[in-house]
């Protein structure tokens, strides 16, 4: 049999009580949504998905309250959607030492803080994981966050990338062009501990960021962590062509998740990059059993559990847009939203050209839900397999209850997956990169993080008042 | 036998391989030194500190290079002089789930990253330790931190402490007003997960910050965690007498750490805080053996690393002022520093006011050294008891080596101290502030975070281009 191109798995969380599926929390099965802060069941939860040879444990985040719903961010807190949330870098950071081969990535806004600070926390995950670290570059945020971390003007959509562009830039030359190789001597007989002549400042000096250098923590083992990306919008894709190794692909059919990767793949190249250099993956809600009938049984049973107002109330502040003044039966086309583009462009299209101008805004509603996967552990497969076949990379499992959600996929799914021959058996050695690229550690040549350019001795000129 | 009044066990550590005395990482047994960022020998530190009852284990942070010696970092780095260091949260967050019972303190300035931001990684910190956050509030800023977390204008000193003001302000409002015992419901029945009426915003717009809320994490163990702080000037001790439930003093004998003790206390009572709701600490180098010899020669083989030029590439940092440039037999009297200040008012009142015009730059350099206890157990026991019955609180444990420093004074010094009834033989159960206090585990009804203002109704209003 001969090596089939693997299919990677992960697992999509927040560090909430309910992440996207809202209303579940109230499952009897739901206790660990409902404790959501207490660390031991997530060290539980990282440690089973090791049993399952996961390759990556990502963390999702958002800043504040979603506050569009209503006007107001009651029902958001009421329904506990994505509301409160808590730090998920400091608590990858205590699962780094509880686990051993699991990549921990998370989401950090370009407006939760400064990219030094940003830098400087990636670097200390990465170093304290053994090289496991992985950042999910976002430049969103919603109004409720952006009061909340001091910014006074919230730009829009497409001006945000200008900003994660910076942003970006800063953390890159940071991880990649402030250390040489070698530069932390560390040497008792000379008395050298790092090498001033190997460590240059980097004298960023931009429109929207002001960053000296040099930057703070040695190189890492991957000294940039993986780089992740899940913008769907034009100017996300062209993002994530120029930056992302890993890409989170909002897509409701194997055809559609195809193309979008086929499409960044595409522009990749175009800038310099190979097409293999990003990996694609589709967020995937999976119900299953023993057999179909159990499956179907488990999921009807959980769908009583799923709230209106839940999913109304996150879906307004992904579009920001108040969902509760929307008639849900209004057409969707052309309707323009500050977010969730490349959702929206993807429901669209998922249909035949003569059904769009009847899509509404329930369709919106109700996709989370509809495009889960039901089935016995062989026919879960089999969809799965689809996508992989379409072009897509791996699936990120998305909880319906946790930890059911992943007990079920790891215990039934996982070893049929691995009888094919898609999913790993063991780890590969090494770190993230290494493990699912098989190459690194480090950013490959032919990454633009190499070529950013760092002024000759042009240090960020001391601040006077 | 009557219960002495305990003396608390802290170690100040910084997450590098040269904190205080520099020079030492050259010394054949300092591979943690060597080996900084590996969280394995801060695991087993962690450990062994508990084992020998320890408080606290608390991070010292810099932003940034000292870039004052010289005029540039390279001193600095060639020494390792606190540089590079990673990020100190981050490893407490990964020592958090690898220990049970000692305070897990860092400092973070208040120039770092933005209030927001900070309450949220402490309040997770807080919840992931079981209740064992600690921080410490700290006003300095070194000019090549300031050039790399954006800021365009360095405060003076003083003027320093306004921004820590606010922001403490905004963290303690974020910590203590905006969530109500109980807000956070988590009932099935009712489907209400946190419950709206009962979590406010904190419509904190100051002149320097400007934080909507609500807190996005539920309130964690200990709510505020413990509060630390380190000043030593003049509106240092205002600051601490105000704020702070443990203060880490700089003082050269007994009698001025009480001093400086008392003096806080005093203004504490003045601010209506009890006199016992702040404990002082004070750092203290340790040499010890298995005799009063051996330790005298462990100390002169100690000496002879300390390097001259690590010491001043720190200190001119902290002075701001170039030590390359001073004549280092120039006296003392009246040079005015941007840091500092309390100890170096210590300093001179350290010696009778007859020999204060023949201090020099030079007793600066060497006092760090100086400063240390050498001697066999019971002599150290007797050294630290005279700084507890000066009304110091307890002993901030600094490394010569690492970890041997630690191995030495858990192993020979601690059982002498618990064998005079002077420190624990258990840990109290509880948080970090139970342990410590005796009562909690939020702030005492007196400090001032209970009755900071939050408008009624008051939205930060949205920002608008």
């Amino acid at each position: 049999m001969s090596e089939r191109r693997r299919m990677l798995l992960g697992a999509v969380v927040m560090y909430n009580g309910s992440h996207a599926l809202h209303g579940l929390w109230r499952h009897p099965e739901a206790t660990d949504h409902r404790d959501f802060v207490d660390v031991k069941q997530w060290i539980e939860l990282a440690r089973l998905l090791e049993r399952g040879r996961f390759d990556l444990l990502f963390f999702a985040d958002v800043i504040g309250a979603y506050d569009v719903y209503g006007g107001d961010w009651k029902a958001t807190a009421r329904e506990g959607v994505q509301f409160p949330n808590a730090d998920p870098l400091v608590l990858l950071a205590a699962l780094a030492t509880q686990t051993e081969d699991i990549g921990l990535a998370a989401t950090s806004s370009v407006f939760l803080q400064n990219p030094f600070a940003l830098a400087r926390q990636f670097s200390t995950l990465d170093h304290i994981s053994g090289g496991r670290a992985g950042w999910n570059i976002v430049t969103s945020v919603i109004q409720n966050g952006a009061a909340n971390v001091g910014i006074e003007r919230l730009p829009a959509h497409d001006d945000r990338y200008l900003w994660a562009d910076e942003y970006t830039d800063v953390a890159l030359k940071l991880w990649e062009r402030s250390w040489e190789e070698g530069a932390l001597t560390v040497d008792p007989a000379s008395g050298v501990f790092a090498d001033p002549e190997r460590i240059h400042e980097i004298g960023h000096v931009g429109e929207r960021y002001r960053v000296g250098g040099p930057h703070q923590v040695p190189p890492s083992p991957q000294r940039t962590p993986m780089l992740f990306q899940a913008g769907g919008s034009e100017v996300g894709r062209s993002f994530a062509a120029r930056n992302a190794e890993g890409v989170f692909v909002s897509a409701s059919t194997p055809e559609s998740g195809g193309k979008i990767a086929a499409d960044i793949r595409r522009r990749a190249v175009a800038y310099g990059r190979d097409a293999d250099d990003i990996k694609f993956l589709v967020a995937q809600t999976i119900v299953t059993g023993g057999t179909e009938e159990e499956a179907r049984r488990r999921d009807a049973e959980l769908e009583e559990w799923v709230s209106d107002e839940g999913m109304m109330a996150m879906l307004s502040g992904h579009m920001q847009t108040d969902l509760a003044e929307v008639d849900l039966d209004r057409p969707l086309d052309d309707f323009a939203t500050q977010g969730m583009q490349g959702m929206l462009a993807d429901l669209r299209e998922s249909v035949p050209p003569e059904q769009r101008p009847h899509q509404t805004f329930r369709d919106v509603l109700g996709r989370f839900w509809r495009a889960r996967m039901v089935g016995a552990p062989e026919q879960i497969a089999d969809r799965l397999e689809e996508w992989h076949e379409a072009g897509v990379d791996g699936a990120m499992v998305i909880e319906t209850v946790r930890p059911r959600s992943y007990v079920e996929f790891v215990d039934l799914v996982v070893p049929v997956l691995q009888e094919r021959g898609l999913v790993q058996r063991e780890y590969a050695p090494g770190t993230l990169r290494e493990k699912l690229f098989g190459r690194g550690p480090h950013l490959p040549a032919s990454h633009r993080a190499h070529s950013l350019p760092i002024p000759d001795d042009a240090r960020v000129p001391a601040a006077v008042d």
